[in-house]
């Protein structure tokens, strides 16, 4: 199938094009997302309650509910000049090896050093805490995205950056740990030594290689056991989803200039923050009524939080120091099986996705991750980026539906987040060449288990 | 110093502004680069001994010595187009931490998945392959950047792909191995069993962690000694700089389109490709004395060809199997210390690039490695990318020539190449973070054992 290529292969906005605002879908949103709720009263947390643990700033922002646009600082403008606006990218060749009559553009967030779109949260969060007068923060970090993230805007703005990283990252990923020191970061294996929480955890699971979950805790002590420090986080908080609705603006206004009207928008789920981020402003429409766009959220087989969690209230994390927060969740004691390779591995979802989810707006599917790394590989291949295994969720996802488009005949236009890239993931891609990946669905039973750790509250 | 940024942080040329043609700096050298010698008769090798080893478009390249312009192939445009045209970068941050009055710009190269500007020339030799019908390429790779660009040019087009990597990097980069055969490429550690050439120096050297030089030797004979297969380089050769000018012709045509005149242009020298490349233009300029920048060439203290090497014939590998080269060499025998990081270690330097800098229209100088990673990771703090150790040489440099500027207080205009990412070279930013990297410089003893191995031919 032979198409004339009209529309550049990559559009990039010009530094003037870029939004100066960022999205706040929970404006649009009929149902808001439920609030955090205190564990200790049942009761939502208030904006004094959060202080200690977030920058104030911030606190504003997760609460906020009513405001559809919020000013994006000039310094967190300039910051993003450095690497944004990231291109949409349409995928011609992928198109071309396809033989699909399917447009699929694909808006690419790894063209940064982090390899990610969480660059653009990191840089928020760190902006906020300096100009509160912090002398740091702290958070954890799992395959090392975020860490990498965060290390970076600290060190460009002269914060320091704790760093709590899973311990089975932190020996398995050497690399990134050094990525992060290079930007000054301190990086600390989780559970450590070094907070109440992880002594605990450590002496109920000696030799445990840690989780997402279990760091978490341990960041978020560290921080309010410190004067002048904040804990931020990389996901599933609505600041942060309003921060990376930075991807679905300039997604937006690239599609406008053009006059391409998508059919569908699909990005990778594991907290949320990028395929929130992406569909904000297309949501607010669907939401109002003025498009029908299909919303496509994708969610790995081994972690299928949309697909198979329940809608309730849950602990974010292990030693349930945090907020409870509702969310669909597999409940806090759910842990990947051990041949799960990336990200995405968190138990829950956004209270923001889940309630769009839950209200009808958003579909949800899982897949096996061999099959991923197949799709993941083919568009590697020819479009040329290694993509992340996270990002190559929706990869699959999109290419499945341009698949669908053959049969049919339709000329749909398939818009997915690209996330980030692979080129920390090795490990993972020599597996499935090798041919010793392997694919592991929980059991009923098995989800059985980790609702049995979600907290007896109604929400 | 507070600066207005009149300038973009990024500028980008659109695809239609992308150079449709190839610039050959020979046409303008009144010196012509030293023909390629066949070592068995001391006579210029001719395009028919030249066609068993390389592709013939390729052999019509490498002996033009003549026309100015080369027109791009419209496939290779196409290639081009998924990752080009690459940034010129404002360096904006870097000027404010380091309070110069001189305005940086860079050439960035490392946002593709090669993670370099190597790609440049890989598809294009991959693309003359696949026209003359031939099977497949070989090639070698040290660092791995060159063998991952073949990689990636050969499965977008189909052709097989035989990289020989040096064995002690095919060892400690055991990611950069795979993301070669995520392309589909086959990975042979050099010195293999699988050569002739490969076994001799097994049995000379049992236990040798190899060289670049010995790779190409093996590369080679793979090539001519299979039907349908020749072998690629990706640097020193005329033909790699022709292909690495689309750096240069897209940076002069971005500083035009917004009216700035750059007062010296800086670049990495290893084999020259990534430098010939980027300053042909300007050098076609000097040359017809039209302009009179400064074009200055860095490379390591402890590999320093251009400045401390022989202006002579030589081996371009250790096996002996290719053509002779006149050069800037420090003898193919020289072996860089072990300590050495990163690329940039080739004994000898583009016949292009040496002619030019024996004609004096090129300045070289040297750094010693840690000062380099001390500049690459100020770099990296403010400007967000992650540079590879190689294009830190140019950094540094940058960043003198800018310091300079605040004691003379003059606003000169410094442009760069930032050839590419250090994503695979986080053992050498590990080892510096840790303050466990040293320096060396070769002693005068050490370069004449060196010189001892330069054939006795007079060029």
């Amino acid at each position: 199938m032979t198409k004339n290529h009209e529309i550049p292969y990559k559009i990039y906005l010009t530094e003037e094009e870029m939004p100066k605002q960022y999205y706040n879908v929970r404006a649009d949103m009929k149902n808001k997302p439920a609030p955090l709720l205190n564990p200790a009263t049942g009761k939502p947390m208030t904006a004094e309650e959060l202080e200690p643990v977030f920058c104030r700033e911030l606190v504003k922002q997760e609460l906020d509910n009513d405001n559809q646009y919020i000013d994006i600082p000039e310094d967190i403008r300039n910051f993003y000049r450095m690497y944004r606006p990231s291109p949409l990218v349409r995928a011609y060749c992928l198109e071309e090896k396809l033989d699909t009559p399917a447009n699929i553009y694909y808006k690419y967030e790894g063209g940064n050093t982090s390899g990610s779109h969480k660059l653009n949260s990191a840089i928020a969060q760190a902006y906020y805490a300096k100009n509160q007068g912090l002398k740091g923060v702290t958070t954890e970090t799992g395959a090392g995205q975020w860490g990498t993230a965060l290390s970076m805007a600290c060190s460009y703005l002269d914060l320091d950056c704790e760093v709590y990283m899973v311990k089975v990252s932190y020996e398995q990923k050497p690399f990134r740990r050094d990525v992060m020191r290079t930007y000054g970061a301190k990086v600390t294996p989780s559970p450590s030594e070094t907070t109440e929480v992880g002594r605990k955890i450590l002496a109920e699971h000696p030799g445990t290689t840690g989780s997402l979950g279990c760091a978490i805790s341990e960041a978020v002590e560290a921080a309010v056991s410190k004067e002048g420090y904040r804990y931020v986080l990389g996901s599933v908080l609505n600041q942060v989803l309003l921060h990376q609705s930075i991807i679905g603006m300039e997604t937006k206004i690239a599609l406008d200039k053009y006059g391409i009207e998508p059919d569908m928008i699909i990005g990778c789920c594991g907290g949320g923050s990028n395929f929130g981020g992406l569909i904000s402003p297309f949501m607010g429409e669907k939401i109002r009524g003025e498009k029908d766009y299909r919303i496509i959220g994708v969610e790995p087989a081994s972690c299928p939080s949309l697909t198979r969690g329940r809608y309730a209230y849950d602990f974010c994390d292990t030693g349930k120091v945090c907020p409870l927060a509702k969310m669909y969740t597999l409940g806090s004691g759910f842990i990947p099986s051990p041949n799960h390779a990336g990200g995405l591995r968190y138990h829950g979802m956004s209270s923001i996705v889940s309630q769009l989810y839950d209200d009808g707006y958003i579909e949800a599917r899982t897949y096996e991750q061999s099959e991923v790394f197949e799709a993941a590989v083919e568009f590697a291949r020819v479009e040329g980026i290694l993509p992340a295994p996270e990002s190559s969720h929706a990869i699959k996802a999109a290419m499945d539906e341009a698949k669908k488009c053959i049969e049919t005949g339709e000329e749909k236009t398939i818009v997915m987040g690209l996330t980030g890239t692979g080129y920390f993931d090795m490990l993972a891609y020599g597996k499935y060449i090798d041919g010793e990946m392997s694919d592991y669905i929980p059991t009923d039973e098995e989800l059985e288990e980790g609702f049995a750790t979600l907290p007896d509250i109604e929400g």
